[in-house]
């Protein structure tokens, strides 16, 4: 398996990109990196860093597209960066599949109009996989796309269905769409006419309208809602855990006796701490495009960039992309024969 | 002043909403309070807990409207309700104010028909004070409007912060839109619109679009939203919050010496919980409307509903409705100034 890498993307590229490359190609014995970026620097940085460049190609790409630009620049003004580059790369075979700890908006950009989309898909979707109560969901879409129609949630309910069954190892995933309350006339235009759709393909596990407060639970598998909810609730979900640990390490720091307390603690609320922290599943697949395309986090340091490397790479193994693409075509078949 | 109170709105109602009463008259000297519902079991109640039914009069109202009712049925099945009985003796004069800790969607239904809204206010919205980090703020709308148009939200800023500045004392008060990213440009079409608006709105203090990560901080004072994404944000808040502090109890249970550790913490660790729980706040007043209307929580026992008592006191002393009507009127004025 032969994976594209974005060697520029992300705060601390090209060194922590490249060491977890390294520890990838370490563990995977049949996957081979193609890093994309200047290349001068990557050599250098191999070398300086001591890593072999076994199973290793650079392809040369002189720019680097940042959270500053628009994303649009993609297309144009930064069309020679190394994400740019490796997204061609990747639409022209040469590799498996892409991954990129760079601009988002951006990627997504790139990925809609150079991999482009599966036949039949609307919107393709950004997904992170996030940890829950009890095992972790899929969050689709959360960000990608604003202005939804209920067509695209439908789709986004199969996408991420696909997604969490095949490479996520969850056996026919229950499907659930964010509302305002539970019954099924809940909402606005767009959650009534998304449930209908839901509700009638039979080929999901749709379990009808989810409150945002049992989200984290993890009882629902596939977190379908538009881009704008979306992004809040991952938003909200940073926000708010990050505002009480805050909190609570003010009551450990409170007085002498706390201090002692913490310590006792420590370890085991470190644990607790990764087992909430979502960079810890490394980044969002993009699903919707013809080939698979991951969003590692901006922040990734090498550990996390190897966990998005791995997800990637059983992206690939999983088949997702052509099962998403015979899932589309059969609920486009079996809309089509509602229709005659 | 004279407050209208819905006793048997809420799960524990009648008994812990007719204690919430009792301890607001004992502790404000003007105060009236005149009580809707099934006036012998009112009696009976005061009776058997021993209370005094000094500066309070009974409204008999036969019958109660539940959460399995629909909302709608205020106005026809369920029309003599104790909510219906009390927005009508609002509306007809009979009093300064209305609360109720029963049927959220039939509050918002009763207010906005039976007490109507302040003439020039599109959509009344249902606005909590939430805790934060630093202070407060208020999510408005909470869910009251799902589908809301670019003006509703500009209203929103506007009676937002008319409410936190003359009842929670906050002087000029921050006033943000949620959105997907800070940058002027961010979200859907609602949002660009409702964005334009807000920034051209001189008499705000307007900071622009706020991303949902930042709103537990409490930076912002008045987090303006459509109803649904609101309703995300107060159900991610409760979420992950809920998610997290059971999270947290499971390692002070994990092994023996933690729970000697969490001993220690107790004491401050319950403090700590009591600063999140927006239930400290008692609620959240219905803005928009032409008398204060204000909705206490479902699970409201004496103490929380005497809070909610005490804010919606605050709500008439400071003459909210007049104020909002005050600023919207200048609004329209300035519009039309604008369009002539």
């Amino acid at each position: 398996m032969k994976i594209i890498v974005d060697a520029f993307g992300g705060d601390n590229a090209p060194v922590e990109i490249l060491k977890g490359c390294r520890m990838a190609l370490d563990e995977l014995p049949d996957l081979e990196l193609v890093v994309t970026g200047k290349e001068d620097v990557i050599k250098q940085v191999m070398q300086e860093q001591n890593l072999s460049m076994d199973r290793m190609t650079i392809v040369h790409a002189p720019t680097v597209i940042s959270m500053e630009d628009q994303p649009t620049d993609i297309r144009r003004a930064k069309k020679d960066c190394s994400m740019a580059v490796g997204l061609r790369s990747l639409a022209a075979g040469e590799g498996d599949a892409f991954i990129s700890a760079g601009s988002t908006g951006a990627l997504v950009v790139g990925a809609t109009t150079i991999v482009k989309r599966i036949k039949g898909i609307k919107r393709a979707a950004l997904a992170p996989v996030i940890p829950a109560d009890k095992g972790c969901f899929m969050l689709i879409d959360s960000g990608a796309n604003m202005d939804c129609k209920p067509e695209y949630l439908h789709q986004f309910g199969i996408m991420g269905s696909v997604y969490m069954e095949n490479v996520m190892g969850y056996k026919n995933p229950t499907v659930g769409l964010v509302n305002v309350g539970t019954e099924d006339c809940k909402g606005g235009e767009l959650q009534h006419e998304a449930f209908a759709l839901l509700k009638a393909d039979t080929s999901l596990n749709f379990m009808g309208n989810i409150e945002a407060r049992t989200i984290p639970s993890g009882e629902t598998t596939v977190v379908v809602a538009d881009g704008f909810t979306g992004n809040v609730v991952l938003k909200m979900y940073e926000g708010v855990s990050s505002t009480l640990l805050k909190k609570i390490k003010g009551v450990f720091m409170q007085r002498f006796t706390n201090k002692l307390a913490a310590l006792v603690l420590k370890k085991d609320m470190n644990a607790l701490k990764k087992t909430i922290d979502y960079n810890e599943y490394g980044g969002a697949p993009m699903v919707g495009v013809t080939k698979p395309v991951f969003k590692a986090h901006g922040s990734s340091k090498a550990k996390t960039f190897y966990n998005a490397l791995k997800l990637t790479y059983k992206y690939v193994e999983a088949k997702v992309t052509d099962q998403i693409a015979e899932a589309i075509a059969q609920s486009t078949a079996a809309e089509t024969a509602d229709e005659a």
